[in-house]
């Protein structure tokens, strides 16, 4: 009954609940462009103040990078640590946005009401949904219903450069009994979904150098090297014509999915048409005979993020450019090392440079796959109390995205992590018009109230 | 004894000369940038005052596109047309300049006193040469000593689209006996040279499209197919092992090198090593089994010129893109035909196609290459006061760019075209940092007197 109440107050308190996503979503905290690290930091005073709004004791941590948010319930009972991360994606192509990125709006859609901002999805809005429980308990009970840490960071975006040397230098401030983690989404929209396997991530820059300077290509056309023949030729053979990446080493320690696992998945009745139909494509583009999901949640792969060299402005320019550049990142799986990945790949981009070209790398982050522990309590109590909210059975997936906060918790405080989420796969985070239904900030709001009774029953 | 009297002009006037190209190159007319239309009018509104100021009849022509300027001199005796174009190359990367590109200096180098701007030798500096032979000799003898026609383009750097419509439409006006061009270069950057073979240009954008916006790469990657990819894989084939473009029929049309002119061409020794070495290179990078100097001149080329797509800023983002984009120009020689090879190209493309994913292509000009007959007696006498003024024998040779006037004032005026110039190697025309030997500019006025002279005997 002490949740009911807390139910119906997040109910009359939704408008109030989005405008202050709104204020936080109107703060452009792009994390990987140092242009905006003001605004990173105004959205770490955001949280403080409201943290503090609802009585809790929080502050502005400084790191070498964006500001972390620590706030603190004491209390009895079983102690959770909630994480979101505060910072946001890039914008560009901004021309493809159809409003301003940081000026939120509620639009209708056929599909039902959203939250249109960058951020909105990923995570402000799901951070806040977990804030908003809060608020809403002790706007109803005077209290919070069990002892809680909350840790906001603000480099998610941009490989969480400063997160594992806070983690170990505020150890024993930290260490909770169970981490809470909202970045993750609902299975095919519609299902809530407890994520039990992230994949990793490692990112490489690489830079190809010919010429010492911009050649014309009439004048050395055809006698002087182009760097950007040399990087499609190399990036082009980054995968065999079945769909596998050619890195030596890069399959070692990936694992076959185990028998149990891929009969639970394979009872998800996975609609891989619908969820490539949403983006206008139609066949599986990964490794040949693998499942969808499979593919998207138990396979490695190897992606170019980003490539750029030459004159790319209207018009011609009949240039031989000195350099060509690309971003590369791999997803990774299992028990697959991101330094050795790094490594064989950096070997094998150079093994194949022809004379006269030089290769320089940048790496952008390097975090192993996780696997999550699913043998405490709560995360059966969770699947129970989220198909009540949801109306039908919650799931153990997997994720394709790389969230290593959770093998930096068990890692480095000896903690498990369970990660729900609200986002919708139609959600375009990291895209142009990224934008958060409200009824996924609404029954968010509602399940993390249910998962927090249900920790203190 | 006329000839001396110029001359000597044209030394004591240099300061001036260098003062007014100065004022042609603070404009700047970069064709390919919309942006840029009002300068380009403006620098044919100044070659139309600066003609008028040693009393010829020259006007601006509207076209299409920006502007002509043509100007007339009455006269007996042969009648030449000259031309030259008054726009530039688009400057960037703007940060690898070491001075604004439009606001030109006399620099002291280690090679000797250069004129630093972009359009200083492509083709502004080039176009004065002649326009200050002819103040001189008005200044020294009150008239000019033949019958002249003045012909400035506009659009010469982005494919010259209104050229061919204009010499249609002016035939009867423009039409004369010869036609000197001035935008080619000194042989190995000492010996005047006579330009008789220059390769056509073809110019090729395509866009590959996949998803129908951009992804993340956590949520779809693995499953949905990335046209960077896409991208890479068809353009890093483009070439075989050998270095041949590999689209078909693109070696249709292709002669062998004669035996006189192979031997004419050996017989310049070119030093190849030195040739590369100034830009940082040592190796040939053109087809196997090809000397240097038929790789430059005598054998066609296909580069690409500017790729992008997906994430291209500061850090990193995993972003799977919606479409990638490339620029692809070839070089044309023999009886390539430029049409049959962009049909050609673009099958071989689309025919490499995964499921899901679309191109579209946009065409950038597309000129055959050019064969000069030289049996007009202008070209032995040019040969002959070349060598007098720059003290070493004048080549007849190749030229790797793309000129396509001269075939045009063939087919369409009937007339041959004679193809001299003064730029070096090291000019670093269409990058950054471009510059114009003061040298260059000095001797190139003077060797106009003297072909004139010639002319005109």
């Amino acid at each position: 009954m002490r949740l009911d109440a807390v139910l119906a107050r997040i109910d009359s308190d939704l408008p109030a609940a989005i405008d202050r996503l709104f204020e936080l979503l109107r703060l452009p905290s792009i994390s990987t462009d140092p242009a905006y690290a003001a605004d990173c930091d105004r959205a770490a005073d955001w949280l403080v103040r409201d943290l503090a709004s609802i009585g809790i004791d929080a502050s502005k941590r400084t790191t070498p990078g964006h500001p972390m948010v620590v706030g603190h319930v004491p209390g009895d009972g079983p102690h959770v640590l909630f994480y979101g991360h505060y910072d946001v994606q890039p914008v560009d192509p901004l021309a493809l946005w159809h409003r301003d990125p940081f000026d939120p709006a509620i639009e209708d859609t056929p599909k039902g009401r959203v939250i249109r901002a960058r951020g909105a999805s990923d995570d402000k809005g799901q951070l806040m949904t977990f804030v908003e429980a809060c608020r809403a308990w002790k706007a109803v009970h005077g209290t919070l219903p069990c002892r809680l840490t909350f840790l906001f960071e603000g480099e998610e975006e941009s490989g969480s450069p400063s997160l594992v040397p806070f983690l170990k230098d505020n150890a024993d401030e930290l260490r909770a009994d169970l981490a809470l983690i909202c970045d993750t989404g609902l299975f095919e929209s519609r299902a809530p979904a407890v994520i039990t396997m992230l994949r990793g991530l490692l990112g490489e820059e690489l830079t190809i150098t010919g010429p010492d300077k911009d050649l014309h290509s009439g004048m050395y056309g055809g006698a002087a090297m182009n760097p950007i023949r040399v990087l499609t030729r190399i990036l082009g053979g980054l995968h065999d014509d079945a769909g596998r990446c050619v890195v030596p080493g890069f399959y070692d320690g990936v694992p076959e999915l185990p028998d149990d696992i891929a009969a639970q998945w394979q009872a998800l009745n996975f609609d891989h048409a619908a969820f490539l139909g949403d983006v206008g494509l139609s066949q599986l583009a990964g490794e040949q005979g693998r499942s969808a999901l499979e593919m998207l949640w138990s396979r490695p792969t190897a992606e170019i993020n980003g490539i750029w060299g030459g004159y790319t402005g209207d018009g011609f320019k009949t240039v031989l450019p000195s350099r060509a550049s690309a971003k590369v990142s791999f997803r990774l799986v299992g028990q697959q090392d991101p330094h050795a990945i790094r490594d064989a790949f950096r070997a094998w981009v150079t093994a194949q440079l022809p004379p006269d070209c030089q290769v320089s790398f940048t790496g952008h982050g390097a975090s192993p796959a996780s696997h999550i522990d699913t043998g405490h309590a709560a995360f059966e109590a969770a699947r129970t109390v989220l198909a009540e909210e949801w109306g039908v059975p919650a799931a153990f997936a997997g994720c394709g995205g790389s969230i290593p906060i959770a093998g930096y918790f068990k890692t480095h405080l000896g903690m498990d992590a369970m990660l729900v989420g609200w986002g919708k796969d139609d959600d375009q985070i990291h895209s142009p018009n990224e934008k958060y239904d409200v009824e996924s900030f609404h029954k968010g709001i509602r399940s993390w109230a249910r998962i927090l009774a249900a920790l203190s029953d």
